[in-house]
């Protein structure tokens, strides 16, 4: 990992001093003498992954260097900007999720409805539910002839992306004719194996790769998530970079200097010592919930996991909310304030917006208007920041901050590889495999069983038997 | 109550199977023992409250016979759709959420870049954050000339609010003129008093009313729900029958035929006997994740509570988490199935989607897709729900189902009815006042006081001096 020597600074700061016995108190809060007792369990698991990735594990680490593809798919989208009018992404979970949250951060919030030229590049749609009402909704408003659709899925397995990919490709053929249909279709799948590389080899799709070796979660920084971002104008370029950047600040093994490990140390700290169960990520800045919500997959998925220990079995993971400043401090914040002191609470602060708005014009005759005149937004919404935090942790309900001086891609970069190896190694902490998820695969087998697809018969038949409508257990008003 | 004797009746079921013990066992499951224990607590507080809205109090439940308001609304409603281009409420928490809900569920997904014949009205924009991204972007998209604003708060002290109004308010009176600007304001806040009301008094705004004694998370059945709705094409007529036909069918104290009592029972019981801490809302369409966004700040404002008992602290309040199914499934499920056994999980299943969409041509030659040949999407979605239902009772989870015909308005307002009753009896069976939001005060003073309101001087020095940048426990990466 010592191949980001020339990498840029990271720009990101961390303040978790609300987090700590002082602040909070030492039944709330982290102490000192926790992180120092952690710190060397932190040091052993980095070396672990070290040793890991150094013998070809933890390929997650090696995205942000992959600067190769960042060209490939800068000129693929670069061609796709100029040919087509609108752009379906059909993905779900870790095929979706980053995507999104790269294009809500960094695009104009109203870009669907703003005029070509000021756009820049085609409409953008994501198929992810398969909700027919959001699906037929979809196809009525885009103009097929002259839309591009990225199918992702790594096995081509998943149901509810092959299900909406087969209605949009079928939408295709009947609009434009199948030989056609083929060359506005993009898959994102493995490079070798799989139902989607079947299919995108028999039908010649142009083809880009789901990184073998890393799970659906981790792959925002490939393909997965920066084919749909770049087309949507994103720049890929310096998301990777500040991936690096943020790469390049945690090679340190010290709990105290690398941020990564240290938010992984107050989490578990958090959870496994003073019971908080759940961990709540505000951004204040509409820009950034959609990372929220693609680090709340990435935390559940990678956490929430049964093992057994010693003869016993144990259900492990931190419950991830998003929730967003200010929005959630007329929602959620009179729970998190008086409710139980369950929960870590993670805000996210901005320096400085893209925008500023100025409040001119305030009517007199109302004093208690009077503090808005010549008020300024953003700093608005900082102070309501800053005052949350110190409600917060006057109610000795711990917190911390993490300060972004603004929204840009390469601080996206930076906080989805912080994020991820955050993640990775609370999974170390927990002395838990973060990657996989096990516990979905009994919902998709019931799936596929209801929906008869072959060798699912007999788990049909179980099914049927205990989904029944008969039940002293349902009730209907009135 | 009894004044439902015509109401339609209530097409909504519960089935709560999943819930209790004999599908999760002892240690997960409510028991039929629990129930008949808790049943007659909750009759006695449904007398309680029966002789409280005889009294004058529990105002909201008057809400759904206001039919006059509703011609009101509807008149308005309709010149604006025919006169305004853009519509843009200004409001948050209880003065937005309501109605984004609403419009969520009952609109076209992507009504804003439909052309406006297909449209029928105003496209919709909401200002609840004072973002100043989203405020410029906002006014950056808005034809200013031909925008109505809708701006909402009951005091005229909310300072989000008020900042997003008069920044919006400039901008209208910088392109329109003062004189234009005020008839394109309306101001729905409280008939008598407040700062909002002195505003539209002194300028001349048309004004709806914030229905007194009501607290703002329970208005969504008023004016503040109804008119941003039926501006944007809503049925809001449907959708207060709707909450009558779900009074009618909930005038009951039996436990075990009032849905909305059964469900407080439920998530009560899950909470303080089974430590069922968390309470997901999952439904399974994309139209109504508003609904659960609204609930979530109902649930968590109402039940989010500080008291003194036996001379002894309590918090009190399960955590709401706002899902989407499947989504989620992608997301969330492994935690929910494989981590701790903390949440009760709701689970919304719809019977009949308001599109179909099959799914044919599936291409020959890769036989796992040949069950995706001629299936419909929204029975996938169904299915879906059958199999996590399935997989989180096979995991011990508790879940029950609330199953609805369609989205319409009229379920709307069923299911909006259905959760503030359920949550008024969840304050009653916690022994709390489920009104009022005592712990947000610290933080709007704070908020106040760093934005210089005359009055909160000495809070300022108190905070200044707390939020100071000097700390050890403060991380730069690298």
């Amino acid at each position: 990992m010592n191949h980001d020597r020339d990498a840029e600074a990271s720009r990101l700061t961390i303040d978790y001093r609300n987090a700590m016995v002082a602040a909070v108190g030492p039944e709330h809060g982290v102490s000192d003498a926790m992180l120092d007792e952690i710190a060397s369990v932190v040091a052993a698991q980095h070396a672990r992954l070290g040793a890991e990735h150094a013998a070809g594990g933890q390929r997650w680490m090696d995205l942000p260097s992959d600067t190769a593809l960042v060209s490939e798919v800068e000129t693929f989208a670069a061609e796709a900007r100029t040919q087509y009018r609108d752009f379906i992404l059909v993905g779900i979970g870790g095929s979706s999720l980053g995507a999104i949250a790269t294009v809500q951060a960094l695009v104009h919030p109203f870009r669907n409805v703003l005029p070509p030229e000021a756009r820049g590049g085609p409409r953008f749609f994501v198929l992810d539910n398969p909700d027919p009402e959001k699906v037929a909704a979809t196809l009525e408003v885009v103009d097929l002839a002259s839309t591009l659709v990225n199918v992702v899925t790594k096995s081509g397995q998943t149901a509810e992306t092959m299900a909406n990919f087969l209605a949009v490709r079928q939408a295709l053929e009947v609009a434009v004719g199948p030989e056609k249909a083929r060359q506005q279709i993009v898959a994102t799948t493995d490079p070798t194996e799989g139902l989607l590389r079947a299919l995108a080899d028999q039908e010649g799709y142009r083809t880009f790769p789901v990184p073998p070796g890393v799970d659906g979660r981790m792959t925002v920084l490939s393909a997965v998530g920066m084919l749909p971002a770049a087309i949507c104008g994103c720049d890929v370029g310096s998301l990777l970079a500040g991936a690096r950047a943020m790469r390049a600040g945690t090679v340190t093994a010290d709990i105290r200097e690398n941020p990564a490990y240290l938010l992984a140390a107050l989490c578990i700290l958090a959870d496994t010592r003073l019971d908080k169960s759940i961990l709540v990520t505000m951004p204040y800045a509409d820009a950034l919930f959609g990372l929220s919500d693609w680090f709340r997959q990435l935390w559940a998925e990678s956490l929430g996991k049964r093992l057994s220990r010693d003869n016993e079995v144990v259900f492990t993971g931190q419950t991830p909310i998003k929730a967003l400043g200010a929005i959630d401090q007329h929602s959620q914040i009179q729970l998190y304030t008086e409710g139980p002191n369950d929960k870590l609470i993670s805000l996210i602060a901005v320096d400085e917006y893209r925008a500023q708005v100025v409040i001119e014009g305030v009517p007199t005759g109302i004093p208690e208007l009077e503090y808005l005149q010549d008020a300024e937004l953003g700093q608005l919404l900082q102070r309501e920041q800053l005052a949350t935090a110190w409600a917060l942790t006057q109610a000795q309900r711990p917190n911390f901050t993490i300060e972004v001086p603004t929204v840009d891609a390469a601080i996206l970069g930076e906080l989805f590889y912080l994020y991820e190896l955050q993640t990775v190694m609370a999974g170390a902490l927990l002395n838990i495999n973060p990657f996989g998820q096990p516990g979905v695969e009994a919902g998709k087998n019931a799936t596929y069983a209801l929906m008869g697809r072959e060798g699912y018969e007999p788990l049909r038949e179980e099914l049927l038997a205990s989904t029944g409508p008969e039940s002293v257990y349902k009730l209907s008003a009135g």
